[in-house]
């Protein structure tokens, strides 16, 4: 799998590629990862979207993390399922649609500074040239008042608090792959970011403790700030 | 079943018996409803919990929607499944978590006060003296400002915004029940308001297009704000 790595390059932050990290995990996998660099998209296997992540499965090449998981509960359905059924796939997908719309900018709001700064100088400037005209503006703009955005983003987990405070995972006793989506937009801030995102009290930091004892431990262990 | 009933006594404005009315007809049944009234409890089959909808199934009465929902899964499991499984089951309860934390308390600050002049006179007291204390303000209070607020109701539907432009139904090919939790808040509104909580060219219109459908227009045919 190839995934994107900082200048540390053994910290890999992507939040996609998070996802599709616990997914093959769950999916019983042991993966060998490859780092990826926005700036060197020509080392990338093909055909590929220009996005990571990216597996390589014998001879099949499947980019993009949706299209990841549901390749893994096509091809190997005798695994545990990561979606439990049409239903189940179809409302990961809601899930996922309020991650990208609500939980991942608002977090983004918070930590994107800091993750640009654990880039390479290349994907440094790549990144910048690529995010800023979509945001309006720079990332230290973005950033500027994170302080006063953060009640307003730990609000905006209420749906998955409510959750947090009722089962072990958002899709029931056992986790599936809505909650390596929403676990992976933690994740990035977790490892590229020391901010507080949550208040040591959230219901929501004991589904994410959670998240991070599965596997034995496998995103627990990854590179976080600091390390 | 049991539902609330307004001045009107044909007009059923509860999105929770919303939620029960979709999933009665999901699985196939006839339903003979009965209006209920907030200050006439004393008429409801025991045991409730104070809510409605509560529906009489021979000898069991259940309340909740929600419980409602689990308890026609489990005994009727050969007719239309409103889950799909327990992963389907869990990512509806979510979908629930978002539309009582952001959707419905959104829609109330747009039509509440219409919703309120619906009710009978006796109910419109009960129903200020309970929710008032709740909100700290006064029902017109919390609907002073709609217009203001309409572009921010807009823009937290982006989730199921997304889900529309992509397919059917949130549950996938066909509807099931997190359709029906979501449609419900709508149908309220459509009940009980003629104000405009959706752009015209709102794919959202769609999808809600589609709800009114089932079933043979179902909750098309229901009495609606001016009949």
């Amino acid at each position: 799998m190839y995934e994107i790595a900082c200048a540390k390059v053994a910290r890999r932050p992507s939040p996609f590629c998070w996802r599709s990290r616990m997914a093959l995990a769950h999916k019983g996998f042991d993966v060998e990862t490859v780092p990826a660099y926005f700036t060197e998209k020509d080392a990338w296997p093909t055909p590929n979207t220009g996005t990571v992540p990216i597996i390589v499965d014998g001879d099949r090449v499947v980019g993009d993390s949706w299209a990841i998981a549901e390749y893994l509960e096509e091809r190997y359905p005798d695994r545990p399922s990561l979606f439990g059924g049409e239903v189940g796939c179809a409302l990961a997908r809601f899930v996922q649609d309020w991650v990208e719309t609500v939980m991942q900018p608002g977090l983004a709001r918070l930590c994107l500074l800091d993750g640009l700064r654990t880039l390479t100088p290349a994907d440094q400037t790549y990144y910048r040239n690529t995010r800023e005209p979509r945001f309006g503006m720079t990332i230290e703009e973005l950033v500027a008042d994170r302080e006063a955005r953060l009640p307003a983003f730990r609000a905006s987990l209420d749906p998955l608090r409510r959750v947090a405070e009722r089962w072990d995972f958002v899709c029931g006793r056992t986790p599936a792959y809505a909650d390596y989506i929403i676990f992976g937009t933690f994740q990035w801030a977790r490892i590229v970011s020391d901010f507080e995102t949550l208040a040591g009290d959230d219901p929501v930091q004991t589904w994410r403790g959670r998240m991070l004892d599965l596997f034995g431990g496998l995103a627990r262990c990854a590179l976080a700030y600091g390390s």
